[in-house]
């Protein structure tokens, strides 16, 4: 099944501990869209300006993304400028320039608007809603938030959750969402905000799949070279949303293989910046990395 | 096979948001024992003074702990006063009396210089040499330690390490030890100080396991409600140690185990003060608790 993507195409100022790169392909659509493309049809609607380089559009393009809901508008594409210290797990915001989102109504293209399949990348809650009320017959709708939303537009953020099947979030988010230090108990409280699943993204520890009563704790794999962790949630969520839509499979079995896909996929996204290592990224590295995360996280029964 | 274990035997008074003891039963050496208590049998050395409860001494023998290498002297027992915020990763020590440990030097009995495998919990790292200097053919000697030898002892911690088999290290101190803040790296920096086996404690993340190139990940089992994490670590290692010794098998496949094993253990230790947990644990619950680690983690295969 195809998937339908609204989230940010921006072009991302990056600089980490092991370089940087200025004006790279960024957003939290096209992450998602790059790294769901690897498993199914994506549609991504988003927005971009006048100055927006060709050649990115090319590169979406050559990974099958369907373009046609992405408007190109007078004025400058959305830019994010941010800094990551050796502790790469925490952002640092210098610099944000929202550009054509100031004005952006997101429109669904009439022939997206029977795709079952639903991700509502990273951006303004009002937004998002306004995507739930286009489709037409979702089956399966997952979004993305951070701190900004939660703390700058709480109500707005909770009606959209509120309409999600799944909801992926970062630790320090859920318990920011949830009022509550305890990882657990803030997922119980998201539970009952609407969304039966949740995960929860940790990092350079892994993620936690919460489905029901149902715990899975996926590991990251521990890497020696990370060159750029911008993007890497959102890759996560485009390889376990397109895995879940590759193969129609929501049950928990399949939940739990969707987030060790979404994991490979994060783990390759933070080897280059931007979205290079999508660049020549083959089919037989990803299957060989899931077996890797297998041999990192099996161990076998025991006599006691 | 028997496991010798030298740590601290202290009386600890700790505080945590959900509640507080005042001079429990507490220590390295104590936390060790008691978890691998139920899995082969445990030589404790360590020092008490005068004032060291009965009460403590006869539960320890309910756990068929060998005190023969226990010291008695005048003088006040080791005392650690501590607490935890919501963070429950990080103990913010309030006070430390060392009081009987200012001139302890261990003895090995002799009836004990045989055993084969050694555990050498959190104290001074000239302490933890003594120790190994009066085994005769050890098979396997492990070691944990601490920020507080890392910064005050290095040299001596890093000829103690250089002489064990096994380190245990939490992640902060890894880093330190190592001076590096790559965790993959700050290991192979630790492997080359002679440790071939390295086990880095992440806390409510769970474990790594690093043995020559192969690496484990263990998740921490989600807990919506710690008590007191006070001798987690020793809990872990004591399981850790437990199994191996118990079954005699150092293969990679047995190592994982005793990490769950140890993980389990670790879980347990948590959700009571003090090491209250295991006045009344069952084997039975240590087995369902180390099936539900495998519903935690494990997940099918894939076809991509």
């Amino acid at each position: 099944m195809s998937i339908l993507v609204i989230g940010s195409v921006a072009l991302d100022t990056v600089t980490t501990p092991f370089g940087a790169i200025t004006e790279g392909l960024g957003g939290s659509g096209t992450h998602f869209a790059i790294s769901a493309s690897y498993y199914t049809d994506i549609h991504l609607v988003a927005v971009v300006g006048a100055d927006f380089p060709a050649e990115h559009l090319r590169f979406l393009e050559s990974r099958k993304i369907d373009l046609r809901g992405i408007e190109k508008v007078p004025g400058k594409t959305f830019r994010w400028t941010g800094k990551y210290d050796y502790d790469l797990n925490n952002a640092q915001t210098l610099k944000t320039e929202l550009n054509v989102f100031e004005k952006f109504m997101p429109k669904v293209p009439d022939a997206c608007r029977d795709i079952e399949y639903v991700f509502l990348a990273n951006i303004d809650p009002d937004l998002q809603r306004q995507v739930i009320e286009q489709v037409k017959k979702p089956k399966l709708i997952a979004c993305d938030t951070m701190n900004f939303w939660i703390q700058g537009k709480r109500d707005s953020l909770i009606r959209t959750i509120s309409k999600v099947d799944i909801l992926t979030i970062n630790e320090g988010e859920a318990r920011l969402l949830a009022k509550e230090s305890n990882l657990i108990r803030a997922a119980k409280k998201i539970h009952a905000m609407g969304p039966k699943t949740i995960i929860i993204k940790q990092g350079e520890y892994g993620a936690l799949l919460l489905h029901e009563e149902h715990i899975f704790s996926a590991p990251a794999l521990p890497l020696e070279d990370i060159k750029d962790p911008t993007g890497a949630g959102d890759s996560f969520a485009g390889g376990f949303m397109g895995y879940l839509a590759k193969t129609g499979d929501l049950s928990l079995p399949s939940l739990k293989k969707a987030v060790i896909v979404g994991s490979a996929m994060a783990s390759f996204n933070v080897e280059a910046f931007s979205c290079d290592r999508f660049r020549n990224l083959a089919m037989d590295e990803i299957r060989e990395r899931y077996r890797l995360f297998k041999h990192l996280s099996h161990f076998d029964e025991i006599e006691l």
